[in-house]
């Protein structure tokens, strides 16, 4: 089969690295263009990618590109998602497609309507424990699934510019975990119970927003899912997961940079686990972007859909009214939806 | 110090066990007589006990004896605490004391009356790694606590007939998670949201009760603690903590009966967690015991009291008030209180 | 089957521990009378023991003990293994038998001529994660075997004045292994080769030892295995244990006081090994008394025979050999034997 | 500073490893040309290395290539660096450079004499954690070092016709390890005792050579290093460092796939280490690189000289003697110095 010719859209430090990895790790895409309001030129010319350009319209106009990576800021993902559609490329879109699930909606029609592939950035599915994990689940290794456990905790909290534009935690972190959920058990979240607090810093509580959370969600079925937030750790990028069924109980640990004990007088020493999303998901973030070109070549669906984008944002929602309200808030209720 | 001289009332699996920990183990003790309606005889000289009885009373009148070990039925508890306390015997009484607040309250009083020590069977309070991790988290050395989480999990579901007078999950299982979210940290429960399912064996839920339970706690001052609990896992009995805060998070494992790894062609086999709560708790029914015996002859306060009894089983009320309502309880609203 | 009697002789820690074991964990046994130059009888009476002597001979000569642990200073059990073997007494007696083979020839004679059973206290074959090893081996689970791993480290280099009476590294400390290698292996030792250093103090090398020691064994059939010991390690008692083969590799690894595990900033923190051979083999010395008085009340061959004394002082003899004269040296050889 | 234009000499496996290395991950070099006699111009093509020949002349001749890897078979490595010295080429040679010192020799004088580097493929220094353990002997961290250990077992046996020119297992394999030994120590070995078996294939004795070792050394200053080898384990490639010292002792342990853990009824369940050197040492064969195309950017000393596979060659030779003689054998006698 043919390489496929891609253009990536947005080159902050995300868009620079997915940009990395496609040159580097797939080698069936070949990058031709990369459009960003701030381009660097001399970082284009060291990966060998022909044309840096400021306007976008350059990489959905070029008839030669089937495909594009759009890593702007999420407020433009879905006006990129339309336009891209419209110019009838492949899209792969980062994480958040949108906070709202109209505007979600919105950006399956145009895909739908333009006859293109639509992936999401939801990276953990292909990482390699995980995807493990998800497979045990669907081939029954833990029997009837009674339960989910989810630790996602961030090695510092981000900056409160960051916390003010992000759509709250639950849609910005949280949210992992809620496709995570679907991923892991292949059903639906019927019920949401958010327990939110504000222990790692006040000015995250006075941006209006929590830094730490347990959120408890009712399966399709009955299982049961727990989800521990917390946006700082101290100790680096934790990201546990296990899965519990009437056979067993599967567990995914954190990932080390080495694998040094040392023995000594006083206790025993280790490394503390990877010390971000970067190097934790690392093989992920090329696992994807193979696994997308792939589609692409062959015409096959994509695995991450905007669908489950917006079931994962519906739970966001969810989960803000179930904290807001302090009580559970099931996920056909009428709930308000999208982000502040 | 001189010897305490001790009795037994009740003579069951673990007024048994008891009674064998305290010959064996517990030197400053001298157990002198054991009360059961079915008292084994060969099994109380083996241990050298002199005084083998089917009346309790043999055991409260006997001048000689001045502590009691109350392992009896549940449904028994405050009665044989009252009786003891009017005999001015100091009183180690098995959990749960009672399932209901106001049977609880009239042994405190009861213990007052009689001026005698009245401790509680939370046994895990002894345990070694449990003890470090409570005292780790009373001398800072995870910061400000935010969260705890609790994973207590049963190896084998109990027979139906212990369901229907178990006083429901929450007051025979969780209780002693809610007694250990108290312990770790210090701090008072606020607020409980208790999701409950039956996911091992529709039997149980016939009979009326969950067998799968995740319950967030709020404490005093903010933290959260997430409890998983399950009748049935299959792969032993699954006992782990976590406390979790500003300055990092301290894990308690499982234990397991050798440290035998095996790595062979398709995989590297270990052995499963410890089978029961006697092999997991072993030590700790031992050092409860040590410290109560301590208490009695130096006069000083024991370290779990019927107050934390009280406690915890108000908390229990909660979660069940909770998961029927479904809806967080707050533990200063006017719960129902009391067991089934 | 009834109570088998039994009677201590020698009363320093370690005779002191046994006596302690047989008492509260071997019911089997009825521990009547302990003997030792020092006895302390307000010891004994603490345990209950009727009888404390300073005298052996009452206790070798009291018709109603069967059986007597010889937990006397190294120097005299050859003597007083013939002693009890007269007086008809079946023997348990601490390890070494003796540093020279010709004394433990003499001393197993003996107890054959006495018609008395002569079990020796290699503890470490009765450590539960240990005799797991040697089951697996025995069963094939490692396939063929080709090569054992035995690391023995002890936290704390010895007192000088217990250097120069301990027969030397090989016959004190490496015997344990030598022990071992056969057990786990099931198989004779043909050829040793012994790199030894000081490392640790240079007063162990003034007193004619060394503290550190590479030895190499040729096992029969041809397998492998090699000791790793030294006098020091400063985290505790390593005690390490693999057997390869040609289906895996089956390893133990070190106990630790709790499973704790601290993530803090810098770093993950967790417990050091058990710190000596009194925590680590705490199981072990209660299930080799529980195996002997078995033993005893049966009729049946004792699992650890002076035979086995023997081959591992033998084998102790050829590494000191091979360290001498820096070859290595086969066990057929005329060996000079015994201890310095 | 520029970029390094580099040619590879050799595109058998390992050569189109370290070609596809050096495209990918190591941005500071320009791969211009591979030769190989048997070049697949197709695959030179995808990675866009402009030349691909099948005369390594044309490398040597190119007045663009600064630097060449040379990755041909092993008995062409010293007449390869000869010439590429002599072309004024910096040379990164993959072990084993040769099997006798005195082609060493003559490779490193070549080197001086073209004013180049030379730089040898013992990847393992550039390992993470293998680096991390150096860095903290080197640091004291260990205390005074008084032993390493050191695992090196292959998952599965190489064909017999490798085994037939492999020059043996102490030069093809062990001499990772003996390396190692030098790197992890910054010490000289000094004296070498090994004893080898054939007991995974006896085909690979009819030919001459072992399969599994102990082999024992004593590290100038004292200290004493033992290596464990085999040629098969069936779980993988067990890759496992320690370095004890009068502080502690410090571990490196396998790495796996996922770290995934199913607790199930029966056992705990986990992968085996990583399947070949491959996988295992796939960041190491990257850094080598990269720390390679550094030094020649800056010409700052290679870390990794012809004097380190010279120092490791001899070992392998005393090792050989050792083996034959059955004997320990001292670097400084007159050994009879390369392979078969």
């Amino acid at each position: 089969m043919s390489t496929v010719t891609v253009g990536v859209v947005g080159a902050g430090r995300i868009g620079r690295m997915h940009a990395s990895n496609l040159v580097h790790h797939v080698p069936e895409a070949r990058l031709k263009a990369v459009s960003s309001p701030h381009i660097d030129e001399g970082w284009t010319r060291g990966l060998g990618i022909p044309v840096a350009t400021q306007d976008n319209e350059a990489v959905f106009r070029d008839p030669e590109i089937a495909a594009v990576i759009i890593a702007a800021p999420s407020g433009r993902h879905v006006e990129l998602i339309r336009r891209a559609a419209e110019a009838g490329k492949h899209i792969w879109c980062e994480k958040p497609v949108a906070f709202d699930p109209q505007s979600i909606t919105s950006a399956i029609e145009a895909a739908r309507a333009g006859g293109v592939q639509l992936q999401v950035g939801f990276n953990r599915r292909f990482d390699p424990s995980i995807r493990r994990l998800a497979e045990a689940v669907r081939q029954g290794e833990v029997g009837e699934l009674n339960g989910l456990r989810i630790i996602n905790r961030d090695p510092k909290a981000p900056p409160i510019d960051f916390v003010k534009r992000s759509g709250g935690m639950f849609f910005d972190f949280t949210i992992h975990d809620l496709d995570t959920a679907r991923h892991l058990s292949g059903r639906d979240i019927e019920e949401v119970y958010a327990a939110g607090a504000v222990l790692v810093d006040p000015a995250i509580g006075a941006a209006g927003d929590i830094d730490t959370a347990i959120v408890t969600l009712r399966l399709q079925g009955g299982a049961l899912c727990v989800i521990d937030n917390s946006r700082q750790t101290g100790y680096g990028y934790d990201q546990r997961f296990e899965a519990f069924g009437s056979k067993g109980n599967l567990v995914v640990d954190n990932l080390r940079p080495t694998t040094v004990e040392a023995f000594l007088d006083g206790g025993v020493f280790e490394d503390t686990p990877l010390p971000s999303f970067i190097e934790r998901y690392q093989d992920a973030f090329i696992e994807e972007l193979r696994a997308f070109i792939g589609c692409v070549r062959d015409g096959s669906p994509v695995a991450v859909t905007a669908e489950d984008a917006l079931a994962a944002v519906r739970a966001a929602g969810a989960a803000r009214t179930s904290m807001l309200e302090n009580r559970p808030v099931r996920l056909d209720e009428e709930t308000r939806g999208g982000g502040r």
